[in-house]
């Protein structure tokens, strides 16, 4: 469905203008929405709507703005839109179009052509051989690269919570503590088992209190049953679950007694010591080295893991990505054919992934805490839906709720 | 045990004093720690040293200080308590000892008499008949009893999580919620088994927020089960869960689809009224109004009920105690042969039952939100263990370990 | 200004009956937004529309739905709501009217009659020899009163965020720790400000953490200053302002070393009797007892004080109303002439203060702890305005700010 | 002040043996505890003592050992150290040592020396020449180092609170929002006026609220008055505080109204595209791009800045290194001449900041979030005082106390 804001001005009301309008989009097979009406306060001075129209694609919109032109219905005629080329590398012209996370086309030769690769806070640059149109982060900008400027020939069609019936409906959209969660969380499952039948791929972002909390287990239960095929984490994640096969501790706790083991706190340091020493968690597995946890499962499973750096390191693992502009680009294009998130317990790699995700795909976001669910609303991923639980019930729950729907 | 601090004097160490004090209480069959030992500068300067001895019961003590003064050692020798007559109804004598949460004693008559009913922030009472002392809250002090004044003749023994070892070992005292909370909760199910098997009362302290986020489900199998047999709560549990059971909502939300109802805002009102109109809780279950939840459960299993009352109640239902020294009085009295406490989801009441309780009841408290058991942790229950998680999957969880320890 | 929805039907568009029912609402002055406007999908099936219309006042609207009418607008017929007579003491009859905190008209004798006392979670009483409608509380229920029953003759005119606009406009409505907070406090200020020169009566509603931050100075200031009035508090700041005056300690930490006194636990219950022993908080103020602090300036400067108990008092302080429903009565009485209300630091008695308010006074909720304020607003006190920042900082600010406006 | 935990065995009640030795020690000067006696439970079993020994320096306690020697103190001879060559770069043999954040002396040549670089989860180095130690991090290990191995010849002197005295006393140990802040700013300027008298350099770790929150005003005083000397920070910092020199908005909400600018949300990618085009944030200030904020009062004032990316960022800013490892080892070099730490609302800087910081550096952590500064704790970072208050009050309040110190 695609929509269009026009314009009409004039004795509208009066002429019956607005009328005829109304009922050539009816007739045509098309829905509107009064945006606003302002009517003259006096005869002389001139009414003004705004209609929102919609129509099933682009190709039909066309026609129908054509036939509402005879009324003589009013709107900004699309021109194309502004090419600039880029004047240096890793920089946009001033004037560079930014963009959302919203679906979004843009007008090039008369034809509205969309954009490749969405993502927010992006570029456009163009691609004349094809005339296509692809999100480009600034660090990627190569001098000479034509860029699109302006905010002229730029279509964005907003993502409607109300088309995802059936995703969302029964979400809440208020981050709260006191929700019934079991009901929710069968609802998580059924959006998982759907999307794997559908064959997406499922993307898991997690942080270390998964492995603190004692959820690992459930999380190994979840690849293994196929509802996991991308996992984006940082070191933490992967050190600690190391260092419980190794050590039975997380953090240096005693997963199973919560006592704090002697030398406890060497323990993700040495996990990580031994997994360089191997050269990597993939040759740690396959030495035997690791034999249990999720990196375990990752790997026996061909799950595609994106393990990206921070600052907060020690180590950090070999696999662990330590740039950040190239572990950006491999959670960007490991992203691009997921169907669903999964974010839990981890504030800095869930916006990461938020920052990237286009609005369209689904994503749940678990925390305790809730100013994390605040944090990651406010930098503006409006699709993600927060859930305030705990950690490993979480998990607990998800596996049982999956189990009963197979 | 029973321990006493006492304090040596003089060149014990040069003279073997010390030696021979910790000699005497070893053939003596007791233990000590040595707390401090100020040794004189100079030769001329006096010595110092101060050594809790720690023997069975308050008689073993007296003949271990009997022997142990032959040495010359020296202690504040014990004087009977002062008592004052209150001078007037509802306050005590300005001098008067308060009391802690802690096994305390009084001596009176050169005998040591432990203290009934014991509560933090008390006064104590003498009953000169039976020479026996009991803790008084300060709005039921009557003119003329007798009342404990200042420190002298007081001993107070303080609860020692090392003697609770297998209860709560496995317990960080921190609270965090990044915790292996599967593990804590298995062992919160084993002392409550044993509780039950000991014979022991155990308390639910809860708030509403067990019905919104559809753990009442869980709740009646703890009490169809035979593991709460006292529950404290206020208004607001009682409403949702009448609420629940009659319109399938809690705050007009409904628990199976997490969605509003029509007009939902008004049920917990609604409900209110039916059960007043009925004449209360128990004759509304009785008459068939009411046939499920909570409260229905604790009629039909004869849990103790103390519904405490708040300023920001609507209604209330008519079993609420709205005047708030008699809701406490009925805490009290509710509260003397409970053996264990949960107090889950509500600030209020567990501060309020945290005010109540001797220390050496075990106390488990959850809530989702960490600052919640700080507050808790502030007000001096200490004896209180901490858990940040979410209230559904903590009950689910729990009944889970339950029954399979059944 | 008053609005009312009224439903079109039939071929309205074709017919222009559309264009003329908008064209006479502006020509009689009035305002309309159009909600809904449902087009037949064939040329026979009926359209439908849905117009909200406002008029200045109730006789203007009368009037203009009477001249709508001509061109055969339909709406549901305003009929006298239904009374019935209360059948019991203290419970209304099952099919009573739920109030809400927005301004309520009821349908008597023909007339729009505008509710007394508004307040939610009441039902409304018939008062007919002056043909007055008042909101009760269920406990105050008499038998034989009539009651309103019914949705039919009520009339809600919702409160308008927009038309508070130079009130709340600065305000974004979303609860977060990340917004610029000095130029939030600069506004509330002017409100205050503004509220004072209006002559409406400003109302703390606060809780003990303005004692134990250290921020007791500041309110005192702002009650010497004239900006509070009333003061809605619970026994513990009472209690911790005299142990504050007494002892120099807020819950035994001296505040101006952050440093726990000797004994300190036993301050707030020895400040607790030695009121008591005055016989209240006024007599000792007057008796030299308390020399300073927040009791000390309300008994001074007459601010009008509702204590209200609760479960976990201790003590309590003489002043303090132990029974609920007296308390709330109390507040209630003491809230009719208050135009803005602060709440500071307190869950049980803002969300006691919200569920007596009318929804048109505006109402700011200062907490450091987000739930809080999610909890208010879950609770249906959609005026209030929520920030999150710490309790003796904001005093500070707003007195400076507050200095520089007079 | 060096201290030593000897072992005496033996009859050391009866034959004077533990009185002597105290008799020593206090003759030579040094200090002692008793950590613990065990006494035979027969007159055949030994005795056992073991006592914390404290002399002046490490040469006194040299002395002091040879003394208590005489009289059969038994205690593990300290031995040289474990010294293996590392097998491979970027990994240390399985057995290496692994350091804390205190105060370590490795023995070699049978003498103590002290640890260079001293830093929590590191391994030592040996430098043979110099027979010097150094802590180096697991990623800069090289193939052929000598390399710390084992426990032995290794002493590690805890940081005491209690030495600190002057400095922390005025701290109780609990994160609680409960407390008087106005107490504990007024204390920090303290510190920090002392720091900057002394010549220390002062070190700000700070996250984007300081910004969102309208702070940026007070840092920027704060740097003017010679106050920071080094920056921590992230590219959202830095971006935000260039957003608002820019447009006046920080995230989009301009920060004297607290309201979004319309396309707002694009601010900060032109912030970042702007400077990126000026070459860096330094020649952004020097071409006078940016006129105003954190960035450029640091440049102005030659602030050393190191500005880790994370994988959230977006651009980043020029000067922010991308590689974790680079930007861990800038902030190593930068760190070592700082002499007091402020850490301010940000998670992720401040826990990479505590992983590097050796226990005795003074460091405060400000966020209005409690489970930030728990989650320091739980991460060994002990020497962290954590305040929870409000980012905007607490800058203003400690600019203002500052001032009133100068």
């Amino acid at each position: 469905m695609v929509s269009e804001v026009v314009t009409l001005e004039g004795h509208i009301i009066d002429s019956k203008v607005l009328a005829n309008v109304l009922d050539d989009i009816l007739s045509f097979g098309g829905e509107f929405s009064i945006l606003e009406v302002h009517i003259g306060q006096t005869r002389q001075e001139r009414s003004h709507a705004r209609i929102e129209v919609r129509a099933e694609s682009l190709e039909r919109m066309q026609e129908l703005l054509h036939i509402m032109g005879r009324h003589g219905v009013l709107w900004h005629a699309a021109e194309d839109a502004e090419i600039q080329l880029a004047d240096m590398d890793g920089a946009f012209p001033e004037a560079f179009y930014s963009t959302t996370n919203q679906q979004t086309y843009v007008r090039s030769q008369k034809k509205w052509i969309e954009v490749k690769d969405q993502e927010m806070d992006c570029g456009l640059v163009h691609e004349p051989q094809s005339n296509t149109f692809r999100c480009v982060p600034v660090t990627a900008v190569r001098k000479g690269q034509p860029i699109v400027c302006g905010e002229r020939g730029i279509k964005v069609v907003p993502f409607e919570r109300t088309r995802a019936k059936g995703v969302f409906e029964f979400m809440a959209s208020e981050i709260s503590t006191e929700k019934p969660k079991h009901t929710i969380i069968r609802n998580i499952a059924g959006l998982m088992h759907d999307a794997r039948k559908r064959g997406d791929r499922l993307l898991l972002v997690g942080g270390p209190a998964i492995v603190h909390t004692g959820a690992a287990v459930h999380v190994v239960k979840l690849i293994e049953n196929g509802y996991i095929h991308v996992l984006f984490a940082g070191n933490a994640l992967a050190t600690h679950d190391v260092e419980q096969n190794l050590f039975g501790t997380s953090l240096g706790v005693y997963l199973d007694k919560n006592s704090l083991a002697d030398s406890g706190h060497e323990h993700h340091l040495r996990a990580i010591n031994t997994v360089r020493r191997a050269g990597g968690i993939r040759q740690a597995v396959e030495k035997g080295v690791i034999t249990g946890g999720i990196m375990h499962a990752c790997v026996k499973h061909n799950v595609k893991m994106v393990l990206a750096g921070s600052v907060r390191d020690d180590g950090p693992m070999p696999e662990v990505i330590t740039d950040m502009v190239v572990a950006q680009d491999a959670m960007r294009s490991a992203i691009r054919d997921v169907g669903f998130v999964l974010m839990v317990a981890t504030t800095l790699h869930s916006v990461a992934t938020g920052n990237l995700l286009p609005a369209w795909i689904p994503a749940v976001c678990v925390d305790i805490n809730p100013p994390v669910l605040t944090k990651l609303a406010d930098r503006g991923s409006f699709q993600t839906i927060g859930i305030v639980t705990d950690v490993e019930p979480f998990f607990r729950s998800l596996v049982q709720e999956l189990n009963s729907l197979a």
